[in-house]
């Protein structure tokens, strides 16, 4: 395996900050720093503070780029992971078709590697998190949209483009609501934490008591604010919770049926109310699910938490290609 | 790749036929052989049968066993390909956890292979037909069922337990109808040849004058009515030629968004009405799916047609694993 004596660098980009890092082949972060993005910047002046970014890790730990197998970034949008191009990139408003990895390539005499940032965080929990040792696993992020990565055969499946496992935008019910993405009843239109505060303004609007506008107060419903309602016994909380936790099985139990994978991993924001999901979506898995695809898969709680993006992109040079 | 110089021997199970038959690498079929299976006399028998049949072939042919690279066997239904399990089959009564590569291994002291029939024909298509060069390709079945195979990276992926793919039983509507899996609103439910019957039948039970009564007469109203209406002009015919198209549509949206393929192929009896429902099928997925998904995908009709079964048995012993 390429690289596994010397260490990984990443790049989480994110449309408010930037997290870079260098980590050693456990997973284990030896330096990192996180920066405003400034987006509104433009992406010249935000690709040079990620290059800045990634000389202060190295001389923080002291390091020079001879000691890196690589950088791996990891963009939250649109890319073509073989051209290098960040295609565009919903919270990076202007960036249209950057070719980042050519840009670093000048920057940097090292293997530069891009990936979107659901697929990056499916490596990185593969590599060093809830998918280890798991050669056919799926790492899904359920947050304010909801994104997938696949591992097949141990290793990352990107697809003809870079854009498979769009999980977040396969059809469960084509007569439901309008995706951002233009089509209708997507998965994301009704699982993600976006989904879930819009159904629960549905029901205050509808005049319905719950404690989730108080917590909610005089800002936005958020989809935290409903989980805090339920644990606190309220009934609309507690309803919306339950219908959460149909949709995220019925994504599943697609998952199940496409990929046939040992392992699911959740990641996301949702994911830190999987306690109170998990029996709920394991009924759903249990009840519609085809029976030996459900038998052999586990649904867990991804584990690298926040740094997952960081580890994700750090990961791409890991790998044997 | 191991075999190449060999020929490939392949047995296509059915629930009323087996087409037993020797191919070379380029698909084309030496000798074959279409015999009754006689499912109701058991799994024995027909095991039996299938021995003897490869040893009609060979005859045929003037071959011997030592001339095959091995004995790929599709089964439509269940299967655990690493055990070598036929583990159930709905048109093979009494199968039961059938350890058939054993049997055949015991018989035949070459390579013997066991795929489900619509991963077997997925091979078939990239090996010998629409999917040749196609390193990220999908074939899809339409027929009384729906199945599907993929080829990621060049190889067949079949998942944890050889039932990767199962895309007729992934959720296109989870209000739908209930589907024989027990789940509700599948791809299958919608867009199967027996569905597209069922809504006809619904049609006329509802009172609605159309040319599919006559078509079908007093018998069971099948697809075919339907198409054959809709070609005479038939309004509900039509109708539900439109339905069917956008079905159809819904679930390719789904594997663009799932696999970021370069090729689907269609198969299975819907295919042979391709030419209707090709420009329906390419609006919705032009309405519908992920633009950069779309962009690099084309869908064709299947071109195996009904020696897909046996050629992708045969192509089961060519793969280079």
């Amino acid at each position: 395996m390429k690289g596994l004596s010397k260490l990984l660098c990443g790049i989480d980009l994110g449309g408010t900050k930037i997290n870079t890092g260098i980590a050693n082949n456990k997973g284990e972060i030896i330096s990192n720093i996180i920066i405003d993005t400034k987006a509104e910047e433009g992406q010249d002046a935000v690709i040079d503070r990620m290059i800045k970014s990634v000389y202060t890790v190295l001389e923080r730990a002291g390091l020079k780029i001879e000691d890196l197998a690589g950088i791996g970034i990891g963009v939250p949008g649109l890319i073509d992971s073989w051209e290098g191009l960040v295609i565009e990139a919903a919270n990076l408003p202007g960036w249209n078709n950057v070719p980042i990895v050519d840009i670093f390539s000048k920057e940097f005499d090292i293997n530069i590697r891009l990936e979107n940032d659901a697929n990056a965080a499916a490596i990185g929990e593969y590599l060093f998190g809830s998918g280890k040792g798991i050669e056919n696993f799926i790492y899904l992020t359920v947050s304010t949209g909801i994104g997938g990565g696949a591992i097949i055969d141990g290793k990352l499946y990107s697809g003809s483009n870079s854009n498979a496992s769009e999980i977040g935008h396969s059809v469960i019910d084509f007569n439901g609501p309008k995706c951002n993405c233009g089509n209708y009843g997507c998965f994301e239109t009704f699982a993600s934490g976006t989904a879930l505060a819009r159904f629960a303004q549905n029901r205050m609007d509808a005049g319905e008591a719950t404690l989730i506008s108080e917590l909610a107060g005089n800002g936005k419903v958020k989809a935290e604010h409903v989980f805090e309602a339920g644990e606190k016994g309220d009934k609309v909380a507690l309803e919306l919770i339950d219908k959460e936790a149909f949709y995220i099985g019925i994504g599943l139990v697609n998952i199940l049926a496409f990929y046939n994978p040992e392992r699911i991993a959740i990641g996301g924001g949702v994911s830190s109310q999987w306690d109170i999901l998990k029996d709920r979506v394991n009924k759903v898995i249990e009840e519609r699910a085809l029976k030996p695809n459900a038998k052999v898969c586990g649904v867990v709680k991804a584990t690298l938490g926040k740094n997952v993006g960081l580890l994700g992109a750090a990961g791409l040079v890991m790998e044997h290609k």
